[in-house]
């Protein structure tokens, strides 16, 4: 008897977990082949005087203004590479999407048949309450299939 | 005179590109205050057998088939918490998504009023061509609004 | 001179809203061809006793309980067509969402690759305060890419 | 027995549609109340000439360019109402989305914490093979909580 269905006879609840011991990171059965590392976390630019080449077509490129009065609206717009990544069935970006700090603000999702560009404009107003510092972050994500996930943010000051 | 007031100035449209150096991940400005380092990366169990009590209230646990004849379907459970994660409007989970390998398959997403539980049941199928190794790899995520983004994967046999 | 011309020259952005009157439902130019009738709203059985093979492929099946306690989970289960509806890449089911009455609660979004059924299942709970009335409306909706949004219900008893 | 528990246990599959006859749109249990004739369909202005104040705060107005190049990226703007709906935790849109015909592009998905606006700016590029008839038709459609499903559209030249 194996280890998952001896679980499954065990456990009142009748579920196991999967996230047996013997997956690791290093072993995921991915198709197509994809860099393994740039699935294990959130990628960010690491050097921003130095980006590397799939950093400067992955990370969120965010257009904010520094500063914003508290429930003005302004908008940010996300673009995904400097030069807009491509979409199409076999490579694309699954969705953009915005937090401020860690409160999910929107997201917007593409379908990979390619007629929309990885760029996103979201229109936003923060209120007073909700920066008590002053500031807040802008945190901005994208999910390119091949590619992971990779995250940008920028601070701005609500007056 | 920092970059991004003089890029403002030198803008018409009054906008910066905000992915300034200045930025990093230790100085986001959340509101409610969390703890920073979930956030840094995709959090998953590090030791399966001393689980801590935030990686069983949140890692995603995975019901799934051992192995699956290729073309038939069958149900992939995944559960947030070992007891079912809470859901309401100050702390949920806004989502479950679930990927063979690398390619995405499904999201569940979750209104944060909180009429639904963190469970999803998906139906697949794995075609034979999608499966060349025999294997293929359940990845299961899930994001926390207050305890960031959580993995857990489970290999199993394609036949 | 039509309107949206007029508005292109009288504009600096160069840019027109689209909701001019002369478009109407029946000019929709669609690829590829498809019933522009099921486009015009939200499809539903008409006759129970006598279902079209249309609303046998499309129409959300509902699976849940008549009645339930108020705070206790129970699933609700809705599989597009009586016969799982087929997917892939030219004609796929994009979602299945469930509202509480009018109040949305979750939707499972597919990606057309094909690798899951087009069934969902949720685990919800509806608290006393939100069946005042004693009883609430479970409301299923899908939306096929060539055939149109679908939507069924059923009403449940919440003690 | 009643009929459901009946079906239950008369069909192999074990499962019942919930389209139970005794189900009309009239009867529909909504909270918070809500006109439920906005629920039975897709709402689109009835008359340009003579908008509604519903119309003119909930049907989705398009910004558009009359034509454009086939391949060429550009921009369609979509916002909910004349003057933007409000957002909010008890009246707000969920999304936002577009379709190039019966094809959908895209969904900006708003939360209800009320930081974002109900605009979204879609930068998109028609293939010349998806606008055989050397038109499209962008159709942008948003459902709000209370006020159920609006759709408007507007034909482009791609030329």
């Amino acid at each position: 008897m194996d280890r998952r269905t001896f679980l499954l006879q065990a456990v009142t609840a009748s579920f196991v977990t999967g996230v047996a011991s013997q997956v690791s990171a290093t072993s995921y059965f991915f198709q197509p082949a994809v860099d393994q590392l740039l699935f294990d976390g959130i990628n960010r630019v690491k050097d921003h005087a130095k980006k590397t080449g799939l950093e400067k077509s992955h990370s969120p490129a965010i257009l904010a203004p520094i500063s914003a009065k508290s429930g003005e609206p302004f908008t940010v717009e996300i673009m995904v590479g400097e030069n807009l990544h491509p979409m199409g069935p076999s490579h694309w970006i699954e969705y953009i999407e915005l937090s401020i700090g860690n409160e999910p603000a929107g997201r917007l999702e593409f379908q990979s048949r390619g007629f929309m560009k990885p760029k996103a404009v979201f229109t936003i107003a923060i209120p007073k309450d909700a920066a008590p510092s002053g500031k807040i972050t802008l945190v901005a994500r994208q999910r390119c299939n091949l590619h992971g996930l990779w995250e940008s943010s920028a601070d701005i000051s609500i007056t």
